[in-house]
């Protein structure tokens, strides 16, 4: 690849709002995906077509306050700033790019991603929130904090978490190390924080259905350990919808960033 | 009208996302508003065809914390707690019954009205919020808040806001009381609240419109006396858009509620 020591590797931090999106990942044409409209944005700015890698596949429906992407470009006209701002013009209401940034060539957003944060927003109450419809999941039965903080702190550290993933899910490695989750009560809402070095396919939607579970009383915080050691998918909670589920952001090592 | 001794009159209070909706007011076929959602569900629930009264004509995309609705039935069989379930089981997530009351046959939801509260909301700062899109206007400008305060207290008190109102409003009569005209700052956002005895087509988002130019300094608070003066719209500033206005309740006389 003698031609890329001449293009620009440019890492991009978007936010978008899922709702109306099938997902982040490129589908067959004419299927609205947040990947395509990245591409397009950053096509139309490079003057020449453009291939963008994200961190994570965000499913239909899911919100990013800080995902990931990164291009080269052959373009090396245009600053990194000059390139957000054109691309932001070019991009619908609900998708920004945050930043942009030129990074060694080798960096790769998924690749060299060595974690990422989620956060579950469950809104709590019978009136339906029409402001924020499609931005959180509503939830109508009291839930017990304490016992989902409890259950939270369970799943801290390595696990082989088979038993939070869908069964759509084949990778062989299923250990994980959950480094932070967090529930916390904002006003009308419950939020859970999760951050590790690596999520299963639909992991967070199913540890936030299991912490629920737990928080309404139908299984005890030690249902966790339970999942863990029969790592079998039907011992865990339902997968919670994907409208409460935001990608907050992606974590690098320094040093792969900078050129 | 001897039939309608027969027949219950039910109050809606009603809370929606205008986001996706042409606006509150039923129109040709095929055609999406809220009206028509609220007519279908009371339809279904009542069991005969039942036309729908708004308190307000919300435009495309203005949303609702508490728009006000009556309809009249003769299915005496469902309290009005059990008839909200029903209804509100029967609409997208996006539009929400509040409360449903039976109120005396000659309540009108428009007629009967004797004040509305509006709120919009400005979103202030760079980055787009994209979790709030379309549920604010963005400005990108600083804005002073404290002569756009100075401006909306030339507001209060009984006016005639012809300058104010689009041309398209052919009224006669366009005076009117505002009762509260309040400009705050919270967070990234600016809040106006604006409370009347009435309002002439546009006028709020045409209020909002000029106090913005107040804040950016590029017209005086009492700019607004001049508009007062003129009754010119074209002294008024531009139509802020629909995107970040609510209305938030309907005010009514306490003794045309009670039966």
């Amino acid at each position: 690849m003698h031609e890329s020591q001449a293009k620009r590797n440019i890492k991009l931090v978007i936010a978008y709002n899922g709702a109306p999106y099938h997902g982040w990942q490129r589908q067959a044409d004419g299927i609205d995906t947040v990947q395509r409209r990245i591409e397009e944005a950053a096509t139309r700015v490079a003057r020449h077509p453009v291939a963008v890698y994200g961190a994570g596949r965000t499913d239909a429906g899911v919100h990013a306050e800080g995902q990931v992407a990164n291009f080269h470009t052959a373009n090396v006209a245009i600053p990194p700033t000059g390139l957000r701002r054109a691309m932001n013009c070019r991009l619908p209401g609900d998708i920004f790019v945050r930043s942009a940034r030129e990074v060694p060539a080798g960096f790769h957003a998924a690749k060299s991603a060595i974690g990422k944060t989620y956060r579950y927003r469950i809104y709590l109450g019978p009136q339906r929130p029409v402001a924020l419809y499609r931005q959180v999941y509503c939830y109508w039965r009291p839930l017990d904090v304490e016992s989902m903080q409890v259950a939270a702190r369970r799943l801290l550290g390595e696990h082989d978490f088979r038993g939070f993933a869908s069964s759509m899910d084949q990778r062989d490695n299923t250990v994980r190390t959950i480094r932070r989750c967090e529930v916390v009560r904002l006003d009308s809402e419950i939020n859970v924080t999760v951050e590790g070095d690596g999520f299963l396919y639909k992991m967070v939607r199913n540890i936030v259905g299991t912490l629920i579970e737990i928080g309404r009383g139908h299984w005890q915080p030690d249902r966790i350990d339970r999942i863990f050691s029969s790592r079998s998918r039907s011992d865990a909670g339902p997968t919670a919808p994907g409208d409460g589920l935001a990608l907050m952001c992606v974590h690098y090592r320094p040093a792969d960033l900078e050129l």
